[in-house]
Order: C-alpha cells, then structure tokens, then sequence
C-alpha cells in the first residue's frame, strides 16, 4: 500500500479547463469512486446526474453567479440526496461529502481537475425544475469536471494544533517550564 | 500520478483490533490528511480531539451500543462542528464528511483501520458534558483507529446505473432496439 498523503494535500479546486472532453468511461470511473464511499447503514443516499450537453450548461450557469465555470467545463456531475433513502440527515450529508471527496479524489488520480460547486444551492428548487429532478431528489453539490488550464496554486489551512483540542494549550504552556 | 480507485474501493470498516498502539506520529498524519479536504469559502469548520487514555475511552463506551469497538480501539478521533466558523448548516456537514473521508483513506494508506461511529451521536450532548467540550462544538462522529485483527470483508454497493438519473431508463431501452 501506498501512503497517498501527497494527493490528499496536493488536490487542488481547478476551475478553468482546456477543450479537451472528459470521456465517459473516466467519469464512469469517478461516480464508482463516489459509489465507494461509506454512509451510515451502507444507505448510500447520493444520486448522480451527468451533464456534457453545452445548451443545458448554458442554462445551468444562470443560477449561478460561477457561470463561467459551469459553461465552460466539459462536464458536470450534479449530486443530489435521495430523500426516499435518507435516514438522519446529518449523517446523510456527511455521507453525500465523502462521496464527493472520492470522486474529487479519483478524478485528480486520473489527472482530472474538478471544482466542488455550493453556490448554485441556493437556486436549487430552480435547477431542480429546469431539469425535471423527481421530488426526492434535493441538490447538494455540482461538480465541474475538465482537463486543468490553470497554474497549480497552493493550499492554505489553517495549523493543525490550533483545530486539536487540548493541544494548543499544551503548546502555549511548555514555553514556561 | 498514481489511479488511487483500489485505495477507494478497498477501504473497508474495521472494528477489531489487535493491541498494538497508533503511534502519536501516525495519528498526527492522519488529522493533517483531515485538514486537507476542500469547504465551502476555506472555512475548515471541523475540530479534533484525540483519545487515547483506556478510562475516557471506558466511559464513552457507555455512551453507546457499540461500546466494543470504542474500549478496544487504541485510538480515538472525535469530530466536532466548530459553530463559530460554520456558514451553512448543510454543506459545512458535507465538508466534514470530506474531512472524515481523507482521514479514513489515509489511514488505510499507512495501514491502519478505522470505523466511522455514528450512532453514539445519539448522547452527543451527554457525551460533551463528559469530556467538557466547548459550547460551541458539535460532536459529528467518533472514529476508531487501530491495527486490524479482522478478515477483510467484500464491500456491497447499489450497480451503479441505479443511482445515475437517465442511465437506467436507458439500459431498459436498450433490448428493445
């Protein structure tokens, strides 16, 4: 086994991509790779929707004011939470982010640069309507796909001892002994 | 680049452990690998606490009907939900979903297995009293971490093309043709 440290921290949100398309057989792979992820009771309570169409990214992009990103990627996985498979909707949602995590994860394997797109949620009734969305489905993510176009930036986080409890105070209080 | 999708598809819930600790170093790597998930506007609204002392892990054992994998674990992580840096209730869980996620993945990667707890959830607030966590915090889960001492299991997941919007109704079409 191989320790993937590097490509946990080392994945980047692209959002300019090059022409070139992301065929079916890779974002097959990622929706599997999505599939894979764990959820309380194995409910597994994602559902996907794949989009290339140009006109329907067009239209997409006019619920959002990241419409530069949605016309412009060469796919979309728009991810919803099944409410006819939900349990606790906490868990559930934390469920649909380790999808989500995995399949941001396998595309950047596969050297697919991908954005994880929340500002569209607030117009997620429309989007939902325009696309004809069955009403147990509720939009939770959409996630542009594409070959990156962009310089690779680098991460910021905030230090790790400062998220721990307990170990921030033990850090400020060795200084005096 | 290395396709990570064994990794993904490989992980699997550990909940029996044998004795060996996790040493310090490990568990750092894996809260780091945590802090390296993507959230909406950067607000990294997941905090830590570390657990290894075997009478806090006792108590907390009580606290659920799980309480086996709990006591024997060597270690554990909490994951709360920081309120002071939470924006939106619903995707600030996804995130912490993704924060989980790199977690379990990258302990899988150096060889330890883990458990996603949930249903200790259910005494969250009596289980804050306990540790004296802050008011502000959340408890989200409750992972377990330790070298396994079980056979590996085969995972089950839904076929995909269920759980794609169109790809079912268009597989149904295809005999016909």
């Amino acid at each position: 086994m191989m320790d993937i440290f590097n490509i946990l921290k080392e994945r980047r949100s692209i959002r300019k991509y090059s022409d070139k398309p992301v065929s079916h057989e890779l974002i097959t792979k990622v929706l599997a790779a999505g599939q894979w992820a764990p959820s309380g009771l194995n409910n597994q309570p994602w559902r996907f929707l794949v989009i290339h169409d140009q006109g329907q990214k067009e239209k997409l992009a006019g619920f959002t004011k990241y419409s530069c990103i949605i016309k412009k990627a060469p796919a979309l996985i728009l991810v919803f939470l099944d409410h006819q498979a939900t349990y606790d909707r906490d868990k559930d949602l934390m469920a649909i982010g380790a999808c989500i995590q995995n399949m941001l994860l396998e595309a950047y394997s596969l050297g697919i640069g991908t954005c994880w797109l929340g500002e569209i949620l607030r117009r997620k009734k429309a989007v939902a309507g325009y696309l004809r969305i069955p009403a147990n489905l509720e939009l939770m993510a959409v996630i542009s796909l594409g070959y990156s176009a962009e310089e690779i930036k680098k991460g910021k986080r905030h230090l790790l001892n400062t998220m721990v409890l307990g170990l921030a105070k033990k850090e400020t209080s060795c200084p005096t002994k």
